[in-house]
């Protein structure tokens, strides 16, 4: 099935089908979708409800319907959804009217599958409640975990232009360096040049820290502000036609401590050695080893505290763990980061990474910026 | 309980104490936090784990610990976290580890109770399995909105703080507007000039929507090009200090319509109205109708097709509802969104919103900027 997927462009019928390919051979009645994510993948519609409900359902035979909030009814039907939408309004119950719409659609209804890995225990009782023939026996998480394991051309595509943005951001984050700009100011800057240049949005909270803040590899953007010889991480992605780029650079400010320099060349080294030796075939443990022996083998494992990467696409963050004891085979069309990063705690903080999508002969990089040390005047 | 907090800033320790009352209430033996944004209003430690493990257990008696990704362990100590915090890598498996640490705390954990609004279907089994003993019979998610539900004077003036910080943003908005600029570009200027003035983020994507587009009320900011006699619409917010603001305010462009003008003086007579009428006592859905009714007279009913507003806290959509049939009594200290709106496919769309905090009088505004119709020149 991967192997079938991963040669064409999947339209929305046959993203569909494969569906209900699914139900029937694991003699389900029901698929009930309740992640956006999801929901987007398979029909292209893209919202996230927050709080209101919004689900697809699809069924091994009869027709599939989505379920959405009255005001977004239009907006499910121009982005091209052909079959039923059905709309609630804020003061209705939106799982009573779910029940009497599916009764309208098919009478087996016992055997569900249910998106186990979004769907929150209040929302499935409440499901449960309005259809009380209902057992959530089956999955969907997984099911929808491989449909995006293997990226197709189209993505792929997508995610190449994604990541020429990323490297235009760099850019645009190296020129915004000044003596005693703040973190903040420089991420305002080049978010500001990246969407004055079209670019829809970043597709996380982009990251700026100057000096010992990057020794925090999840902290925040901040009011820090920048001084020679600081170490400036950039950690930034942006979207291009719902795919996702994911790419981080680390540079000196002016001048280069020996100290810094050394650090900075085993994170380079991890992160060339990860991304030129992945190949199909592989494990993502041994990946990540591949880079983690280096860092480890310099004195510095202690201070690399996450995996190594983990798989985009259409969200930022997918299922794919590039991490120790990972026994995943890595397969071609598989797209991950590969981010080493040694942080020292009051000291600085350093990381380097691309992501790529798998080929049969190795890594594919969506982003180009130089790797090697730059110092910014 | 509720009056109780209102009346003063509630430190950490009386956080955990009256979680720890409600156990001793409720005869359960474990209070399992999964959701960040709970841990980080009874900790003080905020980060989202994304698909990592993030967990706060809190016991009747003994101590409370956190459990967190390794990388995270630094940071909640610096947030001031004074108890027990377990880290765990990204290739260990983290049920097995909070139970291990569990048994290290308390001999009871049979009757549970979790975040059932926001713990999913697999991670609720996986916590089963590692602790085969627990019966989830409690629910926190409820605990939870019931502590937001009341601000209390710190938190009413964060708000008003963020409130300020959304009122320059309307000014940077319509200081961007001129003929053939993108929605893009007028949201990339304004959340430029916000971050360069120190806002450290929205609490939203901006939405910036031009002419027919503002008909979607919950489409994307895009290409869309302003041209005279165009509407502007504006939804926007701000963060500070962990507290978020959200208004919305839609201006002409040069000139306006007579249309466009009825319409206009149509959803500020309702927003206007809701605002100056509301009252301690009236429940949400009497405020909901207040705004609904002008609209519905006016014969525009139809194109209304949300909510009248939601609350708002430390996150831009808490549990309030303002909406038709909702029986909650508002109360003093409940803060929550006015925001009626006129959609009209194909044509226009109008909505005008405060956020406001309700006080024993009525409504106190975080948001300034002036509502009546503005054409900017």
């Amino acid at each position: 099935m991967i192997e079938n997927i991963k040669k064409k462009v999947l339209n929305m019928t046959d993203k569909l089908n494969q569906i209900k390919t699914w139900l029937n051979e694991q003699q389900l009645d029901v698929a009930y979708f309740s992640d956006f994510h999801s929901i987007a993948y398979l029909t292209g519609f893209e919202s996230d409800p927050i709080e209101r409900v919004l689900a697809l359902v699809v069924l091994p035979q009869g027709e599939p319907f989505i379920f959405a909030p009255a005001l977004e009814v239009e907006a499910v039907k121009s982005a091209g959804w052909p079959g039923a939408v059905y709309g609630y309004q804020d003061h209705e119950q939106p799982y009573q009217l779910i029940a009497s719409h599916l009764q309208e659609h098919t009478t087996h209804m016992a055997n569900w599958a249910v998106e186990k890995g979004q769907l929150t225990l209040d929302r499935a009782t409440a499901l449960q409640t309005a259809v009380p023939a209902a057992k959530f026996v089956g999955d969907l998480t997984p099911v929808m975990v491989n449909m995006h394991l293997i990226k197709t051309p189209d993505e792929i595509a997508k995610m190449h232009q994604a990541g020429l943005d990323a490297d235009r951001a760099f850019e645009f984050a190296f020129a915004a360096l000044k003596e005693g700009v703040s973190e903040l100011q420089v991420m305002a800057k080049l978010e500001y040049e990246l969407k004055s240049a079209g670019v829809a949005g970043m597709s996380f909270d982009t990251l700026v820290q100057f000096g010992a803040h990057a020794a925090e590899p999840h902290g925040d953007t901040a009011a820090n502000q920048l001084h020679r010889g600081d170490l400036a991480l950039f950690d930034l992605g942006t979207v291009y036609d719902g795919y996702v780029s994911d790419a981080t650079r680390t540079v000196a400010f002016q001048t280069v401590s020996d100290h810094q320099r050394d650090i900075y060349n085993v994170v380079l080294e991890a992160q060339l050695a990860a991304q030129s030796q992945v190949k199909p075939g592989m494990t993502a443990g041994e990946l990540d080893g591949i880079a983690r022996d280096i860092i480890t083998k310099a004195g510095y494992g202690e201070y690399f505290v996450h995996r190594l990467g983990h798989g985009l696409g259409s969200s930022v963050h997918e299922s794919i763990q590039i991490a120790t004891g990972n026994d995943l085979v890595l397969e071609p069309g598989m797209a991950f980061s590969i981010e080493p990063g040694i942080y020292i705690p009051g000291d600085l903080g350093i990381r380097i990474e691309d992501s790529i999508v798998l080929t049969e002969t190795g890594a594919d990089s969506f982003t180009h910026s130089s790797k090697e040390l730059r110092i910014i005047d």
